[in-house]
């Protein structure tokens, strides 16, 4: 696998909110590494409420993460 | 997209908390950005106590982070 | 809204643990704030063991924050 | 209400995993004051893994608080 | 009850994870305390996924919280 | 059981994620011995995404873990 993780260090608070994304849905891709089966499974998914609520809390766990690396941005504030 | 999340740092908990709460609301616009199918799925949602509980789950993360970022607002206090 | 949260500092563990309390159900007042839907939905959810256990959690994640917020409240131990 | 919870502060790892499991029952008491209720709903929950699971998850998130809180009982190791 | 947990300090990233399992299964047998009911709910969690997955996210909550108190064993790497 | 987990140490981001994935997997290994019975499960598993969800929220927290262990990498940044 080529590099997709060189840092967790961002520039503003919002780089490392897309970073959390990121991380969250590499996840997804190694449990599920073929494309095809992820996208027939996406339709449902992306429609149901209670899946949408198990993402937003993994990328609040990874947002932590991030935003503790980067020493919560305070001296750009 | 334009400038959502300058800065973690709050005046106040209670501005704390809504930034929370906002940090938890944009998780859910990224993973289902057709803001039609996400007005279909709220009504059904904001009636269902598990999906209620879930979202509070993922505040309360958030909530932490912006907490910590914020020296815990001790200070004020 | 008026103020409802000036600080995270309390006397002791125990109305911080009453703080966490308050701060899971403030979460659901804001993603429902419909009062007479939150007070029909209530009966089913409180006499629902998994429910409880989702806000248990919830709570548990907040006093996480409350009780770093005191030091752990270890200078009046 | 007593206090039930004058601190954080255990001589022991094991007593203060004892004082998460305390935290967790607390909010669930909290949450369904009605101790017949409580009861009714015991027997499944107790059966129900899921449930048991899910009461896990709380002692654990309330043990990773206790266990900070005392410095991880390092000076007694 | 007898002294199962003396001590987070282990020697070993390995050990501490062993300890974090046990400081799981622990929470299970004192919330359903009768033996011969787990052993009849077994069969059915050790085939279900879901229920692995929940076992693991409280495995890597004590994790944390032991990895922590040994200050992520980084003197012996 | 052979070492698999000698240190939480890393040289990078990536390497200490491919580390929270294989923390993750161990702990299903543990629960779920068989691995008749764990490759019988898979396809359901892998084919659905609330289970998808389950697996990252797991990285997630180790991922949390490693990335304190490392110093979240800053030096290298």
């Amino acid at each position: 696998m080529t590099t997709w993780l060189p840092t967790l260090i961002t520039s503003t608070p919002q780089e490392g909110y897309d970073l959390a994304v990121k991380l969250s849905r590499v996840a997804i891709k190694m449990t599920q590494p073929d494309a095809d089966i992820r996208e027939k499974l996406r339709p449902e998914y992306a429609e149901n409420f209670a899946a949408l609520i198990g993402s937003s809390q993994i990328v609040a766990t990874h947002f932590a993460t991030v935003a503790a690396a980067n020493g919560y941005w305070r001296e750009i504030s």
